[in-house]
Formats: C-alpha cells, structure tokens, sequence
C-alpha cells in the first residue's frame, strides 16, 4: 500500500565500521523491511578501497566495484549509501552523480552536509530524490527527524548539546580517573573512541561545530551558515581545571549550542562549566545529549549513544526506510529557496560569566597585578582561589568573573598573556550559570 | 514537489483547551504548513457541544455543526482531528465514520486507541488513509513518530516511562512542599495539572496504563494487548512514605513499563522506589521521560512536557504534516496482519524487592509476629525501619525486601492484613534497582 516500486536496489560507498555494520543490518532486517515498507531491498553494488581486505562478512565479489563513482552511475541501483565521510573529494563526487542520476542518497557524513549541504540539498529536490542524513548528528538518537517531523511547525529558538562522544568521554573518564588529557586520549584511541591517526576534529571543536551548523539550519529553517563561529576545543583542558570545577560544583563539558538573539543566529562550541545540579552536567562517557526549545512545546530532551556502528546504522535505516515509505521529502524540511540567510550574532557583544585559571609567579605583587588588568577591561571578579606551590615557587589563581561581553575577555586575555608574572598559557572557559 | 492535493480542508471535533488551540495554531502556521508541504489548509467544519460557549477565537458559525458526525461525513473535509477523548461513544462514531467515509483522522485519544486501536488502525489501512495518534502519549514529546520511524528497524525490548504529568507533579510536589496528598490533589486541580470533577484515571494508573498499551504495540510490533495489567495507582502515596523514601536515597515515581521477558509481553504500571543516582528518578512536576533499550541502537532517552494544550497541539501538528506530506502510513508502522498477538507473561512469576510500610501497635511481640509472616512466605528483609510514635501507642514500621515474586508478596499481604497488630493497610511499592 505505501511502495512505489517492489523492488529497491542498494548501494553501499565505503565499507569501514559504518558501511559493513550497514551492509550486514540490512541483510538481517530484509524481511522487516518488507513488512513495514513493503518492499524487497537488495544490496547490488559496493565499493571500498581494497576488495581483498578482511571482512567480517562474505560478499559476491561480481557487485563489487573499486570505482565509486561506479555506483552512482550503475542503472540498477535506487539508493546510494555514502560513508567515507570526506568533506569534499570522492565523497562530494559520488553524492553529486548519485543524486544527478535520479538516485537517492543517505550519508552519515556531518563535515559535507555542513558545508555543501544547501548545494546537495538543491540538487535532490530539482531531482526529485531523497538526501538523507539522520546519521550525520547525533548518532542514534532521531534528532533530525524530530525537529523536521516530530516538532515540525514549533518556533525553535535554542538548541544545546553535547554532540561529541569522544570529548564526552574524555572528559567524563579524565574527571573518573583522575588522569591527564593525554593519557586519557590515548585510552579512548585504544577503545576505538577517538581516531588512532588524527583526532583533531574531534578535539578541536570542528566535529560538533558541523553538527551545530546543521541543527541550526533544520532548526531555524534557515540557509547553513558559514560564518566564523566561535569554537573552541576541549585540548586545553588539565585535569586540574576539572578538579577545580568540580570543588565549585561544575562540571566541565564541551557543549554545541545554536540560538537566534535578536533575529541573528549565534552559534558556538566551546567548554563550558555548567552547575552539577543541572541535566547536562550528568551526561558521562560516550553519551550525546540535545535539548530544544521550541513553542509551544516547551523543553524536549533527547539523549543517547552519538557514535559507533549499532547506532550510527540504527540511523542509516531509520533513513532506509523513510526513503522507503516513499514520498519525496525537501532534506532541510522547507525548500530551498524558501529557507533564507540570517545574519550573524556579532561575537563580541556575546555575554558570559567566565572561568580562568592563572599559574603565576609566587612573588609579592602578583594578585594586584592582575587585578589591575582585569580592572582596565572593567571585568569585575566573582570568586578567586588561589593555590599555591610553595616548592615550585608558583600558584594557581582561579577566577570567575561576573558577566561582561565576549570582546572585553579577549582583551583581558591578550593583556594577561603580556602580564610578566604569568607562567603559562590562561585556561579559559565559559560559565553557563543556567 | 510533495502533496497530491493542493488544497485541503480539515474538521475539528471538541473545542476544549486543546481543541481551541489548535484552532489558532492552524490558522498562524497556515503559511508555514505552506512551505514546509505546499499545501493550503483550510478549517472547514468544528463542531463542539455549545456553539455560544465563551472562547477565545471568534470563528463564522456557517461551519460549526453540533452533531459532531456531520464533519465526518461532510464532503468538503480531508482530515478529521478527533477531540473528544472518550474511549467509546461519540468519539468512537467519529473516527470510524471518518476513516469509513476515506478521511484522515488526527486524534490527541489514548483511552480509544489503547481500547480499539487495532480495529481503527484496520479501518484506516482499508480505506486507505491515515491514522495518528502522536500526542495520545508524551504530550509534546515526539515518542511514537521515534520508534514508528527513527528507531524504525531497531529491535526494542523494554520501555520505561514516568507517562501521567498530573502523578508526577503531585509526587513532586508533596515532596517539596512536604503536604499531603489530599492537599496537593486539590492544588494539581486549581493550577488545571488535575481534572476537577473525576481525577480517578490519572490517579490509578489507567492513564499510564493505556499508554503503555500504545506502546508496547508500536515497540514490539504486536496487537494491543488486552490482559489483565499489574495497575496501582499514586492515591496510596503518603507523605510519610516520601520522606522514608528520601531518607533511604530513593524517590517515589509512578512508573509505566513494558518489555519483553522470555518473548511474553510484561506491561505493568505502579509506584516505584528509585535510587536517587537515577536519571529517572530526577523528572519532576508535569515533565514526561521515556527510555528505550533497543538493538543496535542502546538505549535512547526523551524529555518534555507531557500535557496541556501547548505540547499536545505541538503533537497534532506533527500529524497534520505527517499527513499532508502525502503517503498512507501504517498506523503501527507494520500491516495490521502482520501485528501477532503476542502470549503474556505470568504476573505471578515477577521478580522484584518490595517496600512496605505497616503501622502496628506498639506492643511487645510485634516484631516476632510480623516477622513470622514474612519467613512463613519466604521473604527475607533487607532493611527495617522501625519509627516508635510512643504518644499514640503505635509505631511505624518500613520493610525492604530481597527479591522475591508477586505471588509470595500478594500472599505476604494478605497474611498481614489479618494480623492483629496491623492498625492499617499497607503501604505497597516495588523497589526497581536499576
């Protein structure tokens, strides 16, 4: 009753973790899928680097195909899977001809939707085919089908997440076990947490900023931003600012958040103390967790495992069988000529309470010297505790400033990295007092 | 790009606080609904019992109809919003002359489709048309458009709710206001969080109940279930329990459960002990939360308001466009043949630790006496808790128990509510320790 076509042709772009957790999903769940979609799907077409590496899997080596660019291309194949996950290249390649050809598209790659994702986006719709990318945010949580289906017409003014499971998880097991970043980051590399090779993206704050730019475009039906955001990385981080966060009551985490102020869009990722009593300071490990604001909904919460190959591909098919169900669905859940800019939030009038960790020289004068600077960029101060390490001659002085404007704490920062008792790089953090 | 028919016309029946609302709503997004699905929407038939009623949005009379079975008949109507809310009667006549006469029909009704969904759901999928129920569970969270197509192919086994905001917010709130149940009711039922005239539904479970059902049908892709459900309600929760509880690390919460143990289905609803640490332990006042364990995609977690008129017409607009972007859906995401019954699991048989509070006499021999019950039945005890109130001769005494099944403890119960120290019934709660 709900099909087009009895039969579905699949092909599969990238057989890593994602695309062989993929391919094997979709061969067990072939007769649920035929229940709920009415359908028959069949897998004809895959392509990996290397034909001859091992797999847990056995495939008919006929549907293999060494050329990506072969699947979108081939005739007898309906949709087209894209993981290899590049922001550009072969990925942009295979997705641009799949959707040229008629074919639909469903991808899990965050870094190509959030930078040509309007342009993709136009391409299937002037196609008349699916583009598909539930998998790209938050893992397995249905965060994108939420907004565009489950809250559909609220007036959405603020998204907050934690997006990144590999920061979460860092931080989460640098707070658990008392240990430095670098330990911990080489654990999580051995679990399969962070990339063995480059982690940066994940590190630095590029994975979730991603993630944010595309919520922010479902969110606020709006065009994806390209502006520069304000983003910041969770590599600064010692565990001496956990241990202190965590004696002031905070809790240190790497948040996402997107909102409109002023009908401008302001996006950001960067750590943030957040009070322990609060719903988001408690999600530990690898755990993604979103919370919306919308009218008239009120507050909707989401949280659940935002990476790794049983929810990324519970993601995958949840886009299977959407595109499945049949009808033809705009990605960004508007047109694309009716989703518009929106100019961008000015940065440095952005207002926050600030965290700063200071190591200094432990000579006479230092705290007046500092708190000369802080009052030459009118920064009032809220709490300070200092620590200090007789032995090595120095202190830490920990800071939190009552609320004052972004452009001021760059200032401050730029004259404290000057300031000839500091020892040491300033840690700095936002301070989300709700 | 998306839509069959370019203009539809929709018919509202019931025009209480939900109905009204969504009234407004449709007709503030009409532009947006016609972006988003490139269709006008057009209110063509309400109908509610008195047309000269005071409300909040003048409409032209010519298309108010009192007999509410005039709009599922009428010619000029697409999509009929049922919103009644009783589980037979009109609301049932509605419905089904709707969907007979090839009308979508959009309703907010947990008690009619927990009682005749299955029939409904097979009236809709033999006329071809649609039937939605969103807002019937979670309020404004988007809870069955989540397992319907989100976690669509997942295999889920278990669902845990806090489903009634009105238990919730009354638990809550005696906790923190430390006022007894009669008292708060009364508060819930000023503030518009309890019904004025008969509570009883929210308060014994059935509420939660129903949506359970709900739930378990679309999770486990099974009819809905009709057997007899291990149901109790808040109305036996007093203070003095909360306290107990409190001082224990445990909060009180009236959960909704359904999973699949030894492939038979356990629904049950009832006060449960929670530890403190517990993520569903902390959702307080009017706030709904559900989790789901499914595979492969780990357990998923939704939080958000689960009633009044602003998340519930969230809820319906979800529908509205989930029809309006054109193809026949399955109601239970499967076909209804497809949907076995599915055999339930023996109550009897239930494993679980108990809390129990007695109110004995304060005399000599008591404890040996009651003690003797529980070892006559089996039941060994964790923890007791013995309160003397030597001003009134009595003495209050709490009981955590191992694990043990339902069978000793109904027998347990019935043991001591013959005893002749007993002042009066027993307090009752299971004791999840997840």
């Amino acid at each position: 009753m709900i099909m087009n076509k009895k039969n579905i042709n699949i092909g599969i772009v990238g057989l890593g973790q994602i695309g062989s957790r993929l391919y094997k999903e979709i061969l067990s769940k072939k007769n649920d899928i035929k229940i709920k979609t009415g359908t028959n799907v069949t897998i004809t077409g895959i392509s990996a680097k290397n034909i001859n590496k091992k797999r847990s899997f056995k495939f008919n080596k006929k549907i293999f195909f060494k050329n990506a660019l072969e699947i979108s291309k081939k005739k007898n194949i309906d949709i087209v899977f894209e993981l290899i996950g590049h922001s550009d290249g072969i990925s942009k390649k295979v997705i641009e001809h799949a959707l040229k050809n008629k074919k639909h598209v469903i991808t899990a790659n965050k870094a190509i939707i959030a930078k040509h994702g309007d342009y993709l986006s136009l391409l299937a719709e002037k196609n008349k085919v699916n583009l598909e990318f539930e998998a790209s945010v938050g893992g397995g949580i249905p965060i994108l089908r939420t907004i565009k289906n489950g809250l559909s017409t609220n007036k959405i003014n603020k998204v907050v997440g934690i997006l990144n499971g590999t920061c979460n998880y860092i931080i989460s097991e640098m707070e658990s076990s008392q240990d430095s970043f670098s330990n911990v980051l080489k654990r999580a590399q051995l679990l399969g947490y962070a990339e063995p090779r480059n982690p940066k993206f994940d590190l630095n704050g590029q994975d979730s900023l991603s993630k944010v730019r595309i919520l922010s475009a479902l969110a606020f039906n709006k065009k994806i931003s390209k502006n520069n955001c304000l983003m910041d990385g969770i590599e600064g981080i010692e565990i001496e600012d956990i241990r202190i966060a965590n004696k002031l009551n905070y809790k240190i985490k790497l948040l996402g958040i997107t909102e409109i102020i002023n009908n401008k869009l302001f996006e950001r990722v960067h750590p943030t103390l957040i009070k322990k009593s609060n719903y988001i300071a408690n999600i530990n490990g690898v755990m993604n967790a979103i919370i919306i604001d919308g009218k008239p909904v009120g507050q909707t919460i989401l949280q659940g495992e935002g990476a790794g190959p049983g929810p990324t591909s519970s993601a995958l098919m949840s886009d299977l069988l959407s595109v499945l169900r049949g009808n033809i669905k705009y990605p960004f859940g508007s047109p694309y000529n009716k989703r518009k800019k929106i100019s961008f939030f000015d940065i440095n009038q952005y207002l926050n309470s600030f965290y700063l960790r200071l190591e200094v020289k432990d000579k006479r004068g230092v705290l007046s010297s500092i708190s000369k600077i802080f009052a030459k960029n009118k920064i009032s101060i809220k709490n300070l505790i200092q620590n200090p390490d007789k032995k090595n001659k120095k202190s830490s002085v920990t800071i939190i400033t009552h609320e004052n404007s972004e452009k001021n704490y760059r200032n401050l920062i730029k004259n404290l990295s000057s300031n000839k008792f500091i020892i040491k790089k300033t840690n700095f953090y936002k301070n989300r007092e709700e």
